[in-house]
């Protein structure tokens, strides 16, 4: 079991290990005793973790109550969000309360946004249970849900009480939403920690899943230490992120996360090279990794499709996209690139 | 004109005077240049303000875009925060862009909770048109829509860029609107400040605007900078609020917050005195300077039905509320009662 402790405007623990599930109970009791735990999930994770994780907490001494939405991106909108504040309100939760996001990134991500705002703000715990929740979403308090014109774009800076990852949960989860989140690894390597991209390139699926998980924690918490509203630092974190929304904006998300990430590193370290940015060494070998995991290098998508979808990209500032390139696997820059020079940019990273 | 900083997380300023929304444009330059302005407002509000609010910022250089909908209680709601976010998004509004909330309680509110969560949040300047809305909603960064089971059980805490009471505004309200704004005035009497209660008193709806606005803001500046987030001192602005809030619920919204404000300072001060905490000579000043603004002293509802609205108030911490009971006028308590005891208090007032 790892601990790492997230300093932020409300300090929290991250801990990685076995079995944390069936102890959350007890480890919420630590700070909230006696109350109501309200815990929302999807179907499927529900089915599969609930009853444990309801045992947890009724022992501990917890009420509690759930509530359930199908499982995938298309439950992370706004109607959603609203049938769950309204369930909470229902059930009367008050501000001494407890909400438990028992789930991926979607589950997360619109948990978080209902503990943000419902009675304007409750605490809230995060049960992160695929991989890519693990080392992304969990860390670092950004919670949203999805407009028809984008993803994300609503959505508030929220801090967790407490995040437990449980390892063992990751043994349910099919290869293809593992994968995902080896997308994000990879990117914590490419951006901050060459050791980590070595051993994650000799090793491939079969990584120590406890010490690579706590890592990708530790390096997320450095950056979200260093600049928690996102203003500077810590968009180096979208490395992929401006064409990977485009490519899962365009294909309605049926393309994952993780999965049009690990494209959009590929598109960019090319680009890159291209503009002189990044070496032909680093292009390479964040090519070889991504073939490793079996990601695909390049996307059906034109670049003025991309394009269309990055102009809707949060981090858009007036006229001018900061991407993420590369330029030596562990050092990235911020590139501030002109909105009327990104569809070249991109082009030139699809050639 | 008044000008009245607020020192908060984020700084700013509220100005009171004459014609200020024909200066908007250039105000809002002062600190936001050459991007685009999205004004949100009712179709009330709109028709009377709209065109010089335009016609200010275009001066100013600002682009305009503008969303409206229905007056009144019931466009506070999330299906309408939902079409605002999306109206938003379609508008491929980024963070260096503007709101501007042009209206009453219902429009701050409501912008205010948009601007919070948009892009996770967007600067947004605070125009309120009613006498409420001056004195009330436009500071303490409280934003907040209602749910189907109650009033403001979603927001956040945000403040403001800059607020603007046009006092000019004042001259095409209602008069019964306007009441309702002199019911949260009395309030800010009663709790911090007998020289206003008595200036109150003497001139009734008579008093000087500028004056008093800006007296009750910087009352409210006061409290909400020793709390921002609501966990102490401000909890005394609830002054009239557990019991109002229910009659409100209780008519479906018809009866107006400023009145339903003013009728639950007068039960809660007549059950205060049962307590042996409200002195008679306060009960009989209240009683009286509601009168004289033309407020009712009692309910229809009953102690039980305005009990059941009370237990979905967001003050609620477990199986407590804390009321806010005056001693003398300028000097109330915070009174912690349990939930079982809840309904014999308003019983009380209500004698």
């Amino acid at each position: 079991m790892t601990i790492i402790d997230v300093p932020a405007s409300r300090n929290y623990q991250v801990i990685v290990g076995e079995n944390l599930i069936s102890q959350a109970g007890s480890r919420i009791k630590s700070f909230r005793k006696g109350v109501t735990a309200a815990i929302i999930s999807d179907e499927t994770v529900w089915e599969l973790y609930g009853s444990p994780l309801e045992a947890s907490l009724e022992t501990a001494g917890f009420g509690t109550i759930h509530y359930t939405f199908p499982p995938g991106e298309a439950s992370k909108n706004g109607e959603n969000y609203l049938k769950i504040l309204n369930f909470l309100a229902e059930n009367k939760l008050t501000r001494s309360d407890v909400l438990v996001a028992l789930g991926g990134g979607v589950t997360g991500d619109l948990t978080g946004f209902v503990a943000a705002t419902y009675l304007r703000g409750v605490a809230y715990v995060q049960i992160p249970t695929s991989l890519l929740a693990m080392v992304d979403s969990s860390v670092g308090g950004k919670t949203a849900i999805d407009l028809p014109a984008g993803k994300n774009l609503a959505g508030a800076f929220y801090q967790p009480s407490l995040v437990l990852c449980d390892i063992a949960a990751l043994s349910t989860l099919p290869q293809e939403i593992f994968r995902d989140g080896c997308g994000e690894i990879i990117k914590y390597g490419v951006l901050y920690d060459k050791a980590l991209f070595d051993k994650l390139l000799a090793e491939g699926f079969s990584f120590d899943r406890e010490a690579v998980i706590a890592r990708c924690v530790e390096l997320k918490r450095n950056v979200v230490a260093e600049d928690e509203f996102d203003t500077g630092a810590r968009q180096k974190l979208n490395l992929g992120h401006t064409i990977g929304h485009g490519i899962e904006a365009q294909s309605r998300f049926t393309v994952s996360h993780g999965q049009a990430v690990a494209t959009g590193m590929a598109i960019v370290a090319s680009a890159g090279e291209k503009a002189g940015i990044t070496s032909r060494d680093t292009v390479q070998a964040i090519r070889q990794i991504l073939q490793k995991f079996g990601f695909p290098l390049t996307t059906e998508y034109s670049a003025q499709q991309l394009f269309t979808s990055a102009l809707s990209d949060k981090k858009r500032s007036g006229g001018t996209v900061n991407l993420v390139v590369p330029r030596q696997i562990g050092d990235c820059i911020l590139l501030p690139t002109p909105v009327s020079r990104l569809q070249n940019f991109i082009e030139a990273g699809l050639a």
